[in-house]
């Protein structure tokens, strides 16, 4: 391995700070970009200092997924965070950000590096980093690479958390690729899922290092709930769809790049799909996160190698993974998130993309984000991403929510993360709708019939009806698409 | 110049047909893809020979882009084409649409190449292209290039219809570059807008050619109207903010790549920002369509190179072009619409993008396609592709429309073709609004403050006002959202 994996963790004449001393370095409205992709591999000591400080902070903080409570909690519940940028997944910050304390807006995760390298969200101060080691001019990221690499290159200063209690050959798994400014831009040289293109390092300008705080705070682990009797038929229609798919479409004759979305469904569905009969084919995951389920493919021999951000795992993942590096890092690469979520490599390696929502219209709308359009529950992520360029965009989510109560399959979505333009494929515990090459009248009967939970149906028949009568490509009657139920 | 260029356009022992002949080879049910993109490029013969056929025709028409009046009139009219991908403009198809008499689809411009090969959309039986020459195994498109690769590839029997009145040196502006399907995919190796990595011609497998049928029908041209004084205060707009972004933005540092979407707006965009201060930077264009602006910027020196699937021009601009292919041929690169379109290139290059739209609402999303939300116009064509990919997403367009009867500056739109995700900028004649890093809420009052006309901004704010109330990351009061105006 390279020689970064010897060498003591924080080398001499690398300046030192405590988190209240690095805490202090940062100004009250900074501009502050911070490490951190699936809840871990984010900086846990200066965030717990700034919450502390009883300073009088409006900070913009921008991370490249989501992270834990040290940020979106503790920094929140003390006020510190005026604007936040672009995914947020505790209860403290939906609730800042749905009544207006927190200026939000969230982007796709695979421009979030341009957006900042452009300065196109804000300016950045500092960037506050998670690291497993550093040098003079490097630093190997830990659980999540994120956007790092972007926003170390970005900032004026850089403060880097080093964390004792992560293994410090997670080196193993990390393939650092930075693309060029354009018009100096030049393709990304990845044409494979495992293809390994860079280094375990993010290099920076040492001129900004302002210095280093040790740390041996842990991640927050994942918790997956077990899964529900709606998973596992979701589960079992989506593998019967894919072996369809698989054997029928020529795009995964030799192959099947698979991506799953984050969540306990996600997790699920990726357990489950080890039992697919996949053939002679080579299968793959090129992804986002890296999830217990994704293991579980690994060890028995389903999954040629995974390519993702960011290890979300649980605490028993964890001990998994990192009790034996050396025995999956052949198995698994973390890349940046403008890689991992790359359109460019999505679309050129012909993704099989599976997707939740939080609901999906019967001519294919999705909205992944906002309750009644308006109530963000935590923000896109790359599920547009992975909808937008993959070869076949598979939407997944039960038919139904609160217990029956509110149906998720409607006439017309009230915010729209997903167009029809993208989506391929909606599956729920009731069955699958494949909406391709269908019109939009044809999609409508095609989601109802196959996809919407029976005490629903009669009503969105009605709402179709009603529509209909009105005329048009994609029939609405405006009056009553956002109240429908009869 | 290659070969090809000599020699006859239609080698003996190349089988010809007349159009009848070709016509009756053609199924009553078949899936028959057709060149043409931008109302150019298109077959005219064998569709006007199966609309005046007197069958009983149920075809399935998928085109690139929009096809003249010999497909979405005669045929439409005829009654032969029950199924249409992904794209059509003109008004009787637009009814049959509308009317439900004709089962349509839109689809991403940049990935319909892909859905035909991967048969997503339905299963070619037959392709019939236009082309300036034909050879034993190949074949020059015309005027446009659009899907005409991947449709001769795919189908199972090809028609050719050679146009003699078609400059058969259109040859020196086509790059025909496919990429192969994925797991075996590449990088395209394009990194600059005038770069050149393939071939005039298109390749075909010979046992598929059932014949070639002579034209001298000419494509329909385009008529621009003169631009009225919205355009032209859009125009001026457009122009302050391109400069002020171009100074500011270091992705603009050395080159500025546009694109303008099609239409009299965009023309007329196209021939105002030739007074831009553009500085010692290259400028070039990489887009969908060359319209008569663009050949007024390469004249006037504005412009180094355009690069655009088709040439939809004019009858003057199509005789400035044609009388001196010589003159343009180093700055006019003609590509299939998967390379002209694709997010990879257009992420690469760094796009400035200028597209109109029907309605934007107040946060950011827009539609492109559906009057009330139902009502097709003329379908997405490449817009998502633009303004998902795109540096800088622009969207323009006046602020009313009707004479000032209906604002176009709306609290939701009822369709959603480009999310708030993705679109940065807002124009129209009162001003722009960008909207970058600002959240929904703020959003909204640059909205409305910038863009919206002066008699809507009231009702626009009382929309707003009433929508915060209820609360929300992005407020909406959705029993008003479509009835709005006080």
């Amino acid at each position: 391995m390279s020689s970064e994996s010897d060498g003591p963790r924080v080398p001499e004449g690398i300046p030192e700070l405590t988190a209240e001393e690095a805490a202090a370095t940062i100004a009250d409205d900074a501009v502050m970009t911070v490490s951190g992709f699936g809840s871990v591999g984010y900086p846990k000591e200066v965030p717990l200092a700034l919450a502390d400080s009883g300073r009088d902070l409006e900070l913009t903080v921008i991370s490249g997924g989501s992270v834990g409570d040290e940020i979106d909690t503790a920094m929140v519940e003390s006020g510190a965070i005026a604007r936040r940028f672009p995914y947020q997944a505790t209860s403290i910050a939906r609730e800042k950000v749905n009544d207006g304390t927190i200026a939000m807006h969230d982007r796709h995760i695979s421009s979030l590096g341009d957006d900042v390298v452009f300065e196109q969200l804000a300016s950045p101060d500092v960037a506050v980093v998670e690291a497993v080691a550093v040098g003079e001019d490097w630093l190997i990221p830990s659980t999540s690479i994120g956007h790092t690499p972007a926003f170390v290159e970005q900032a004026p200063e850089l403060l880097v958390e080093v964390n004792e209690t992560q293994p410090r050959n997670l080196s193993r798994f990390h393939d650092v690729y930075r693309p060029a400014m354009p018009p100096n831009r030049e393709p990304i040289p990845i044409t494979d899922p495992g293809e390994r293109v860079g280094d375990a390092k993010v290099s920076f300008d040492p001129d900004t290092l302002r210095g280093v705080v040790r740390t041996d705070r842990r991640d927050s682990t994942y918790s997956f709930r077990d899964p529900t009797d709606d998973d596992t038929a979701i589960a079992a229609n989506l593998r019967d769809f894919l072996e369809a798919e698989i054997a029928r479409n020529p795009v995964f004759a030799e192959a099947v790049r698979l991506q799953f979305g984050v969540g306990s469904l996600g997790n699920a569905l990726m357990g489950e799909l080890g039992d697919a009969e996949f053939g002679d084919r080579t299968v793959s995951y090129f992804g986002e996160v890296i999830q217990d389920g994704l293991l579980d493919m690994l060890d028995a021999g389903d999954l040629d190698v995974a390519s993702a951000t960011t290890l979300a795992l649980s605490a028993d993942g964890q001990d998994r993974l990192f009790g034996n590096i050396e025995a999956y890092e052949d198995e698994v690469v973390l890349r940046p998130a403008d890689i991992s979520n790359s359109p460019e490599l999505i679309a050129r390696m012909g993704v099989f993309a599976v997707n939740s929502a939080l609901e999906v219209d019967v001519y294919g709308h999705v909205n992944s984000t906002h309750v009644n359009g308006s109530h963000l529950i935590n923000g896109l992520g790359g599920s547009g991403d992975f909808n937008r360029s993959s070869a076949v965009a598979t939407v997944a989510l039960p038919s139904t929510a609160s217990g029956g109560d509110i149906s998720r399959i409607v006439p017309m979505v009230p915010h729209v993360d997903h167009t029809e333009h993208d989506v391929g494929i909606v599956i729920t515990e009731q069955g699958t709708a494949d909406l391709r090459g269908l019109s939009p009248r044809e999609r409508a009967l095609e989601v109802i019939d196959n996809c919407a939970h029976p005490d629903y149906r009669a009503d969105l028949r009605d709402y179709y009806e009603r529509a209909r009568e009105q005329g048009g490509h994609v029939p609405h009657d405006l009056e009553t698409a956002y109240d429908w139920t009869g």
